[in-house]
C-alpha cells in the first residue's frame, strides 16, 4: 500500500459504560512493528521504525491509527481505522485537529490528524485487526503512558467532547437505543465531571423535546423499573445542525 | 528550505471593518509559482507545479499558505505565515482542522491544515512578502473563485467563527482597543448574520462584566459621541478559558 509517510491518523474512540467514560486502546505487536513486511495487513499502523530497526517502546500501547494511503481521503481513512478497530461502520466521528510538533515522533517527522468517535460499548463486540495484539477499553482516568503524544491527544479530545456535549446532542451516541433519564443524566455527569440537579436536568431535557417516552419499562433491574426513552431523530438532527445551549 | 511536500498550511485571516467581515486573500505571482527557484523567498507558498511545469490557475487568488518545513511545528509555521502576510506577531490564531480530500489539489496529494486568525484591519498596515503580487481584504460575501478548495476552507472557518463567538469572547480580537457598544453589537450582528435587540444585548454584555468604561468619548464623529469601552483582560481570559454561553 502506497502511504504518505509524513502523515498519520489517530482515533480517540470514546465509550460510555456503567457510569464510566472509556477510551479504546490497543497494544501494538512489537514483533510485527519491528518487521512490518513479515505479515502485511490492510491496516498497518506505525510501520516505520527507528534507524536501528526497532520500535522505540517496550510495551507500545496507543490509539488505533496508521499512515494515510495516497489514494484515501483523510476522512475515509479515519473510517477505515474505526471499522478495522471496532468492526462497526457508521460511527459518530469528528475531526479533532492536527498534532504537528516537530518532536512528537522521535524518529520521523510525522503530523497526525486526530479524530474522535463516540460509541456505546455494550452494543458492539469489538474485534481487532489481525495486526493488533489486543484492544481494550480503559477508564478515562486510568489511561497508561502511551506512545508518542497519544496521552495529549486523549486529553484534548476529552476537552472537546466536554464542550461539544454542551452545544450538540452528541452524548446520545454513547447511550443504548433505549435508555432511562437517569442513564442520560449519568452520561452528562460523567462527561462533564460534575453533579447535576435531577429536577433541573429533566426540565431542560423536556424543554428540548429531544427524548420520547417509548412506553416501555426497564427489565431485570434490582431497583424499581424506570421508564425507557429514545431520542427523537428529527429533533436530534435539527439540534445537531443548529447547535444549542445545554448549559445546566 | 526542506519542506514536507504532502503537507501544507493555509490561513483564513478574518478582519472586521466598517460593519463588514473581511478575509485577507492574495494573488500569487504566476511567474514565480511557475519557476519558484528563480527568486527564492523564505516563505514560498505552493511552489510545486503541474507535471507540465505550470501552475494550473490563470489568476491564482487564494489564502496565504505554504508547505510545512521539516523543522517547524505546524503551529509555529502558521504563525510564520501570518507574520509574513500581515507583518504582525501575536495574532489570535486557532486551528480549524485538516482538509484531506484526495482530489483537492489536482497535481499533488497534499493535505492542508487550516488555521483561522482574527485581526482588526484598522490597526495594522498589511505588508506582503516579496513573493506576493498583492494582498487584499475581500468582503466575506464577495470572495472570488479561489485556488484548490480555499473557498470551502473560508466557509468552514466562518461557520466555526459563528459557533465560537457564542461560547468564547473571541469577537473582541476584531475590534480596536477602545470601542463603542454599538461597534461591539455590530460586530456580533455581522459575524452571526442576524440583528440583535440593543437593550438585551447591552444587558447581556453588562452581566458578563467583560467590558469596562474607559471614561473617554468618541471623537471626530458626525453623530453624538458615544462612550468608549475596552474589555477587561482578566475577565476576558477567564471567559476564554471556561467558555461561556453568549446566546442572544
Amino acid at each position: 500500500m502506497n502511504i504518505i509517510p509524513s502523515l498519520s491518523i489517530d482515533c480517540v474512540i470514546f465509550g460510555f459504560h456503567e457510569k464510566k467514560l472509556k477510551v479504546l486502546l490497543l497494544e501494538y505487536d512489537k514483533e510485527q512493528l519491528d518487521s512490518p513486511n513479515k505479515s502485511p495487513d490492510t491496516f498497518a499502523p506505525y510501520a516505520e521504525t527507528e534507524p536501528d530497526g526497532k520500535f522505540p517502546y517496550e510495551k507500545p500501547i496507543g490509539l488505533p491509527g496508521g499512515h494515510v494511503p495516497v489514494d484515501r481521503s483523510i476522512n475515509d481513512f479515519a473510517r477505515d481505522i474505526l471499522e478495522t478497530a471496532t468492526g462497526i461502520k457508521d460511527i459518530y466521528l469528528k475531526q479533532l485537529g492536527a498534532f504537528g510538533e516537530t518532536e512528537r515522533v522521535s524518529f520521523l517527522r510525522v503530523v497526525s490528524v486526530v479524530y474522535y468517535a463516540l460509541i456505546n460499548p455494550e452494543h458492539y463486540s469489538i474485534r481487532g485487526s489481525s495486526l493488533l495484539k489486543s484492544l481494550e477499553w480503559y477508564d478515562i482516568d486510568e489511561v497508561p503512558e502511551l506512545i508518542f503524544d497519544h496521552n495529549a491527544m486523549i486529553e484534548k479530545a476529552l476537552k472537546r467532547l466536554r464542550e461539544e456535549v454542551q452545544i450538540r446532542p452528541v452524548g446520545f451516541h454513547l447511550l443504548p437505543e433505549m435508555f432511562t433519564l437517569t442513564q442520560l443524566q449519568q452520561l452528562y455527569e460523567t462527561v462533564l465531571g460534575i453533579e447535576l440537579d435531577t429536577r433541573n436536568f429533566r426540565k431542560k431535557i423536556q424543554k428540548m423535546h429531544l427524548v420520547v417516552d417509548t412506553g416501555k419499562m426497564q427489565t431485570g433491574v434490582a431497583h424499581r423499573a424506570a421508564r425507557l426513552f429514545r431520542f427523537d431523530k428529527k429533533v436530534y438532527e435539527m439540534l445537531a445542525e443548529q447547535s444549542f445551549s445545554f448549559r445546566v
